[in-house]
């Protein structure tokens, strides 16, 4: 490979020719072999190319930036945002805990992209940029990265997840009411007991995603807030007053997003609340996503020594040795993300609790878990709903045999006759083997007519009680 | 110790004689001898008790249970909630994951303190109470387990934790207004960076705290709602229509606090959700605080080899072999607190992820974690803030010397000369352990009166750019 | 209360005319009302008492302490051995994170209780002893608490947990030789596969316990280490040459386990690794008995609508509402416990990784943790063994049926006629709901007598291939 | 593209004409578009390639295989060992949990890349390879992908993570050994305590990371364990007998590793306790690493504000904004790391407990999060010991002034005058901001010159006591 000099404040470094990025970014990339290459989010990168976009107008606006230049940044960081300088941005997640690698990564592809422009086209004669003078103009790695991390978490939650997750719960509900009548055996301690609709099985786990948007919406504010303007430690030093209200606008404009001016810098520079606050709820939607899949899993259960009340779609061939087996891949699939953001949760929380001071120097590995459980989940939800839950449909057959074998119908007497005696005739259908209405019988207990008046598995899904006997 | 005899349908069993409790809570005492004695929350009997309490008034009401009864079952449940029962309740946490076992022992000692009251007073003569037919009426342990944990924990958050975090942030504020004009140095990366006031250092912490309240406030609705009248598996089974309204209305006059029916009493035996969005905010409240109370351990760190920007109040001797020593105990016993309640976060996800179908059964798990760490963390608050917070000062002379010996000042000059320049300056003054002003002399780039001009550490503070010379 | 006046460096306090605690534990009582009363573990009180003991002894030993104080010492160490003096240690977990507190409980108490034999017997006549330059002499709490950790959990691992897991390694192992002819269906991706017998799944079960207790066992050597003798940070300063030794070789001598001299001091006070390793193992096995457990309670699911392949002891009536259910509360319990475990690591994680230069600082709160974590699992593994597990019988007519109804051993004709067919042949069964046999001979592919000599369930459990047409 | 049509038990489906994968892979690649592409690690990738050599060796010994196939499939294992057909591996992780799609990829793989090779070259005429009857013989996914695990973790760690922690140790050591004449200040609760050599710092590090090594070291016997010859359950359906044995051989021979047959095959297929208890240690050396970069971080801080005792190396300019500042850049990124890992090790306990039966279908994330935290952490030391711990240098100015300034020196006056009086000068020296020996001489209790005897920082750095006022 060919290389050109840089130089920086610590002397000359060698730079691969064709790439345009500077020292510092070529330091990092020496000094940082960790991992992966090119592990940085794009997420950031693209955060990044709009900040410093909008960071150049606001400078611009508020006189301490020329139009030329306003003019090159503004090319340069449309190109970035093109997808068009992917190549240029070989920065693992494993720098610096503020990310100041990645901003000077940005700062010094945008200089260096410019002197390209400038040199083809004579319109530009005599611009020359620089890295922190100008394209970092009025701004700091610390104020810039945390609002990178803002505005790509708050876009991953609304462009991708939340709408993953309505889906998911648009399709719950829907099944909810397509299954409303289909009466089927409760299961309390994994053991059978008393009637449930399919359908109110199914609404427990609509509601329980409902309450998990609910609670990542409720994140959405802290993440809205922006510490842009704060600078290095959130005084502002080094930068216009009012260029925090210019920058923050001009973010809502160019995003279509509404960004807001942090209530208090300092803070979201020094730590990264709104990230622990938000994650929680993706989290808290992990932690009931594995419950309801778990519970699919074993309704799915089968073919024959399995509990089988729901046929899932059958996607590939399940297994290499066994043929003819349909396996739940996809609530699998599901379930390793659900475990993976968990173990994420744990991260985030020691890494935000580790900030130190005006800077928490967490900064890559938060947002780095942060935007992978989104996506996960995202993905994830996206791919269980369409390959799995949208095709799942009950094994009536099954279900029917279920609840009417079932001993614990015999709930449906204790208004009637005690809990007591409801319980000797139980024991003695379990022990006989044989039906509750024949153990009634033999006990003479409840004869049959009485008993098929007292027990309708479908009215024993709704209160029932009008008279007892035990006032 | 003598006995009785007791009886279940499992057969007979001895129950020391002076206890109220019956079989059922017998053999929970027997089969499951795990940690200490009694563990089983005493915020859940009390929940317990009212709900047996409000239970049989809606029984009542809707024409299911006699007015003797009712009156006869208030009385025992008053007892209870007057602390008078204590020690009739001596099961612990470790037992079936549903808590039917408290359930039972609730009805158990109603049923046996009834029978003694009945004994002793002829008005009630030949009234027998069943600890289920009539104490657990239109009730299941799942449905009542669940809403004890909801009206615990809202109790618990509403009286204890959140005025505790409300007294702890108020100091914070005071704290941030009283220092508002302590210039001192900024810290990023742990090394010295640009001035910052005290005041302002302070009020990330406030804002910290502050959004953790909210994000906490955030989590109440959810706690609000209760599965009551949901009995075993949320269909209602047993009970009577409308005693799911009748019941929390009664609940909430009774404790005066805003409870509500469950939207979905299926999701909320099923599942806890609700405790781990709610735990997940008191963990963020941790996460904020362990940083905060580590920043400030580290500023009283000294008193002449460390940082000493501030004073706190000595409460003991610091040490059993070091005299005159302080330490930092408060911090020390909150931060302890802080990681508690983050692994008892990891406890609830993973506890709440593991329910299955119509039952979560790590009920007594989920709560037992949940009440501790808003207990401790409600106690940690207020020791901190009585015995350490309130009592902070700043060291004056110790702030000043680090902001005007600072290297970081140099910053300041950039707008003026320039990154590069500017960073010649710093290095100089570092090698050869001069002041800036000294080194930028010497350097001959900045004279003496121009450097005064433009290094004002208090005006760093805030924005501070009108000129600049690259524009 | 009648109270006395104590005093120490910071000045005069009351404390409880009855209580043998002195100043600086009556302070820590007064400003630290943080959780439940006197949590401080009673095993570290004793392990305290041991270290006081026997630290009187080597400084007797080494020339700077008197016989008359070593036996006066001795003396009062004995009775908090004995239990006598539990009510004069009233601290809480929540303390400063050295366990200063309760070290200066113990001297103190130590202090007070020896005035108390004095005075009672002219023998003793002008003895007094000082709390820190007599019963605290050549220690620091740096080193004592530390080593009370060790001595504590060492004790709780090889007299509690480690037996009991031996005890429930032992019936898993006699299951799985008892069951070891039961062919059952085998189960993957919880779907129906190929036989397996119950006795080989339950050699799993053994076998992952087996490896647990290997692998705590394994941490077994870090805790015996003790830093005694390092007093502050680790130097040794104030103690004599030869103390370390000494001490160590008198606890092992007074507690007959083998507890060995700290090979690096500064590392055992700066830090506690060898309990972030020893709880690792706890929580591996905690990790491996929910998988085991989980097992379990579905395997004994039903009793009509489930699997039902084992039965368990039916120790309670199962429900408040529903008659006739046995429920796996035993199982529950454990799950439970090991959910607590989980979390429990977390803390013991985080407490760890945050110790500053040359004492961590969380010591309370990781002994806490790790104790909690011990005694529930020891205690959980007992009652799960005893109360259910030994009473665990198979319900072989359920599990006869499972596997000769099963779809998958057409996996045992795959050798013989190819995956291809042999699928095709599942296929037809399972969209016919016929019998394996039939589908074959419906598809003319195996006639009936060729499949009977192939597919025998009980040669499924061990390899089998002796020819192989595709060669 | 163009696309070829492949068949399996499912129907037609397309694949790319290019590309060497099957139907079953395709059907992965579409069913489950979830996170980056092609995920799944290389080193699996590799592991399968080995596995499939030896089994196709093991069939052909044990004369299920002919010699032709046998060296066919050999032949394209060797190119994917070689890395040449990196291209056609394009599945993620997050499919089923049991590996079978990437079971399968290696399977079709083999088959397409020989099908090119037979019609290229006459001598192979005829030969038609199937990918379950020939390429997947004797096995299946389940002990496969269990197999492939322990193969890539085990190398793993003892290609890279053991000896990169093996030279940070080594450094340590040396580094502990090049400065035990520096005599510093101790810090206890972050405040000043007594001297230390700084010698003795570093050798709590370097034993800190010799325990996390050993610990390490420990769980490799587990680790080395194969299942292979299980096939689907463990009982090793469908192999032949003594396959087991031979395969274990054969991959011992080619990797020149010591794995052995696993004692029990069913465990290692439904559980992965191996990795719980291997990544525990991993995890272990995350938390006392994050210790030990912290107190580095605090020694660094500075240069004028902070600790200052150790210099590090300067590998990149600092700050975008402040000039002149060297940051800890590579104990930022180690400490991410950390935190990382941390969190992978929540991910690996949740997704290890919830195996079910004879197969834990978390596979793909356990041995993600495994790798992962192996090589980011085996990276970041080498990284961290590269470009920072080498290089670190004491500031021997700072050094001295802290310790001969502190306060704490007064401990050593303790065994000469007594606590209380010892307490009294250190209060005085700290009230009246002198030294310890004008205030000892001036409060007349010890004189300068009797001070300059006892009071000698070197000294106090091991036990020190001969005499004892208080005997």
């Amino acid at each position: 490979m060919n290389y050109r000099v840089e130089k920086d404040t610590l002397g000359e470094i060698n730079v691969p020719e064709k790439k345009l990025w500077g020292a510092h970014t070529q330091r990092s990339l020496e000094n940082f072999r960790i991992g992966p290459e090119a592990s940085m989010p794009k997420e950031i990168i693209e955060s990044f190319a709009i900040i410093k976009k909008v960071a150049a107008r606001s400078n611009h606006k508020l006189g301490i930036l020329s139009t030329n230049k306003k003019q090159l940044i503004e090319t340069a960081c449309d190109e970035i945002l093109a997808g068009k300088l992917e190549q240029h941005f070989p920065l693992v997640i494993w720098q610096t805990g503020s990310g100041t690698h990645t901003n000077m990564n940005c700062n010094e592809v945008i200089v260096n992209r410019v002197k390209q422009i400038v040199e083809n086209d004579f319109q530009w004669e005599n611009i020359e940029l620089h890295p922190i003078d100008d394209v970092n103009k009025s701004q700091s790695s610390n104020d810039t990265f945390s609002a990178a991390m803002h505005i790509a978490a708050y876009k991953k939650l609304t462009v991708s997840l939340l709408p993953a997750l309505k889906e998911l719960h648009d399709t719950f509900n829907k099944k909810s009411e397509e299954f409303s009548a289909i009466v089927k055996i409760g299961r309390t301690h994994f053991m059978d007991a008393v009637p449930i609709t399919l359908g109110q099985e199914f609404s427990a786990y609509s509601t329980q995603i409902e309450k998990g948007i609910n609670a990542l919406k409720n994140t959405l504010p802290d993440l809205q807030e922006l510490p842009l303007g704060g600078t290095a430690v959130g005084t502002g030093l080094n930068s216009p007053a009012g260029f925090d209200d210019e920058i923050v606008n001009e973010i809502s404009n160019e995003t279509g997003l509404p960004f807001i001016k942090a209530k208090n810098k300092f803070a979201l520079i020094a730590g990264h609340d709104a990230f622990v606050q938000s994650h929680s709820a993706i989290k808290q939607l992990a932690v009931s996503l594995l419950k309801i899949v778990n519970d699919l899993r074993v309704m799915v259960s089968g073919p024959r020594a399995g509990i089988s009340e729901l046929n899932i779609p059958a996607n590939e061939a399940g297994s290499s040795i066994m043929p003819g087996k349909v396996n739940p891949t996809q609530i699998e699939a599901l379930s390793m993300v659900c475990t993976q953001v968990m173990g994420n949760d744990t991260t985030i929380s020691v890494a935000n609790s580790y900030g130190h001071f005006q800077l928490n120097v967490f900064k890559p590995v938060l947002i780095r878990n942060f935007l992978e459980s989104a996506t996960l989940l995202a993905d994830a939800c996206k791919s269980f709903n369409k390959n799995c839950l949208l095709g799942i449909t009950p094994d009536t057959e099954k279900i029917d045999a279920h609840v009417n074998n079932s001993l614990m119908l015999v709930t449906s007497l204790t208004p009637h006759i005690g809990y007591d005696k409801a319980a000797q005739i139980a024991k003695y259908a379990h022990a006989n083997k044989c039906s509750l209405k024949v153990a009634a019988a033999e006990l003479k207990l409840v004869d049959e007519k009485q008993f098929d008046e007292w027990v309708k598995p479908g009215e024993m899904t709704r209160p029932n009680v009008t008279v007892n006997k035990n006032k």
